[in-house]
């Protein structure tokens, strides 16, 4: 490799790292999908992870495209759902072509409420929609009965709209702040979004209780929130999107600007490479189960977007926030510390703005960049939650990124750069 | 010491663990002190620490004594409360003779709210005043204008009525659970409550919801909670009042019971030594100042009885659990580790209810035993917040407790149980 080339690439990753510390990330109001995300249409569904037809999907993400399908009311049996989607009626996307994210199948579809986030800094925005909760039964852990889809209803007519005054009437929370506080508070911010949660629902509180809603309404929404820790995820994860767009198609550039996965595949983009995919057989995931009754015979391989948390140094980037956390996973305040001093070795810098505290609030890991994963073959950690084959969230665990990924950047990258 | 003795003291001092370890601590309720304080009487004004007359007191805590008195009703001019004081129309008392405890002055007057908190496996109730938040101004800091008095009177028009009846919908808050869980969200559950605050609020929300009050009294308790971080600890320091007050008059047990100041002299009490007070001159505080414009010379000596939260094994006890609380008194990962690991070394045990994250989840520190304080020469740490001399609220710190209080205790104990 050349210097001047070097020279190219380091400040390139500058750019890129200066993108990651000057966002400002502010949740505006919870929307309808089909009213906020560009070109979207009414009868596209959004899926998680790289493109994938829907005959080599997942089974928990089948499932929870056809519940998709039946929730647009296009159809209310399963079976003609499915019809559909085979005919071409109904078109499968991924979320990422669409500035959205979506957790675990990270099936959205039109007329579902996205989050809103707003790059302030750089006057771009990005969308995922709202957590269903820690229970078994969610669209987005793939099963699709009645349960499933009354609570995506619910989810509609009460909450979001709830939330979106409530926000509106805040002026717009800092995400970034947030995150800020809660790294400080044992969050990870991926797996674990409990102090998040909690600082959103204090600061959201005053303004819920002066909404003209019924009691009974808003009381329902403050019980969804205190029973669902992981809530403000996919805030964050919008947010996390909304982060590094910008920092997409910096010429030179070798940072990561995605990490997703489908179930079937995990996929990276790389910001000099724009939106091309690159993918390998989805990983196993070190799944602690919450059930004897499951194990990793009937698991998903590791699926879903929340790996854009990592993609700007949250969740396995910082597991020394966490060590709660990393417990859960079978770990220790060692191993919690080992994965965060590997997670520096592989990024381009820090980020002040997101300071570790357990590190005497050194700023938090961020870019990860293809040439350092590749040189020193260390692989970024992936918190993650665990799908059944067959829909249901039965486990919490974490993933290692393939290194093909991240290889077959780099050879795309020297093609690019003719480095011989 | 003869063995048959050493074996007493660790049988007694097993069963102080014992005690600790096996509290239920439930939030029952906010009602008045009058109404609910054993002994109280309309004119007595309870204060922070060991006993001291007025005379002696530190300038803070006489300003907040003469708030409380007009407060009362007594009169509306501060220098006929001084006249009631001096004339033994209201007599002054520690809060700790009344099953109380009270921050920084500590002033708790008959018609103030407390919380009430009881520890459900052993059937004993304890109380203390609602936190006044973490502005400059308020009787537990030592001023006593008009804005101090009016927010005082808000808070028992409003704050604790509301809070009161929300509780109660709850069945009761578990304030060891609390605890426990703040512990992993960075708190060390005395200068630092930030989770213990939002977990209670994100917990009470729903019941607050549906209360039968305006929505902008509702708004305004919310928006109360939501700037003061700290609030929660005035619940924990009733809930270790609680939890220790089981463990009091065990024969032989040396362990500590009561750490308290006044801002003139820090007391410790010992099992084995009932309610006998051990002082010592109080020390001064090594204080961060919010503002340049103050400096040890208008610093008030340590005062309060939030010190109960040390005798109970939190704030100074456990720093590792808030590097964030040890970044801000100066500190780092470092000292917040040595700290707690000294505060293992004065301890008769450990208490897995409350557990600590950064150390693998062992145990924190429960019982301080003043055998080991004097052999091995380690002084608890206390933290703590400084008020002004005049009166005011500015800064946090730490104290060490002062090494005669042990001493005295020492000989006091050696002398009944007869050791040579």
């Amino acid at each position: 490799m050349t210097n001047l080339l070097k020279q190219r690439i380091e400040e390139a990753n500058e750019k890129v790292l200066k993108i990651l510390q000057e966002a400002e990330l502010i949740w505006v109001g919870d929307k309808k999908a089909i009213d906020v995300v560009p070109n979207l249409k009414s009868n596209i569904i959004m899926h998680a992870g790289p493109p994938i037809e829907y005959e080599r999907m997942a089974g928990a993400m089948k499932k929870a495209v056809l519940g998709a399908v039946v929730f647009e009311g296009f159809t209310d049996d399963l079976a003609e759902a499915e019809e559909l989607v085979k005919n071409g009626t109904i078109i499968l996307k991924p979320c990422h072509d669409f500035y959205t994210v979506g957790g675990m199948t990270g099936v959205t579809s039109p007329s579902m409420y996205v989050h809103v986030v707003r790059n302030e800094r750089f006057g771009n925005e990005a969308y995922c929609m709202p957590h269903e909760g820690g229970s078994f039964k969610g669209l987005g852990w793939g099963t699709n009965d009645e349960e499933t889809i009354n609570k995506v209803r619910w989810m509609q007519e009460e909450l979001s709209p709830v939330l979106d005054e409530a926000v509106k009437k805040t002026g717009g929370l800092n995400v970034k702040q947030i995150v800020a506080q809660a790294m400080q508070m044992g969050d990870e911010c991926h797996s674990r979004c409990t102090a998040g949660t909690q600082i959103m629902t204090k600061m959201l509180a005053p303004y819920m209780t002066e909404l003209d809603y019924d009691k009974a309404v808003i009381k329902r929404v403050f019980e969804f929130l205190d029973a669902n820790n992981i809530f403000f995820l996919h805030v964050i994860m919008a947010a996390a999107r909304a982060m590094i767009d910008p920092a997409k198609n910096i010429p030179y550039s070798t940072v990561v600007t995605t990490f997703a996965r489908n179930g079937v595949e995990f996929g990276i983009k790389v910001s000099a490479l724009g939106d091309k995919w690159f993918t390998a057989p989805s990983p196993k995931i070190k799944t602690v189960f919450f059930s004897p009754k499951w194990n990793d015979d009937v698991a998903t391989p590791d699926m879903g977007d929340s790996a854009i948390t990592e993609t700007v140094g949250l969740g396995g980037q910082i597991t020394v926030c966490s060590p709660a956390q990393e417990y859960f996973l079978g770990g220790n305040y060692e191993s919690a510390l080992r994965n965060t001093l590997e997670a520096y070795e592989i990024s381009v810098g820090e980020n002040s703005a997101w300071a570790i505290p357990n590190l005497d609030f050194r700023g938090g890991p961020a870019g990860v960049d293809i040439r350092k994963v590749v040189q020193k073959g260390i692989r970024p950690t992936i918190h993650t939650a665990t799908a059944h084959v067959e829909g249901g969230f039965i486990g919490g665990g974490e993933a290692k990124v393939p290194m093909k990924c991240f290889e077959d950047a780099m050879m795309e990258f020297a093609q690019q750069c003719d480095i011989k």
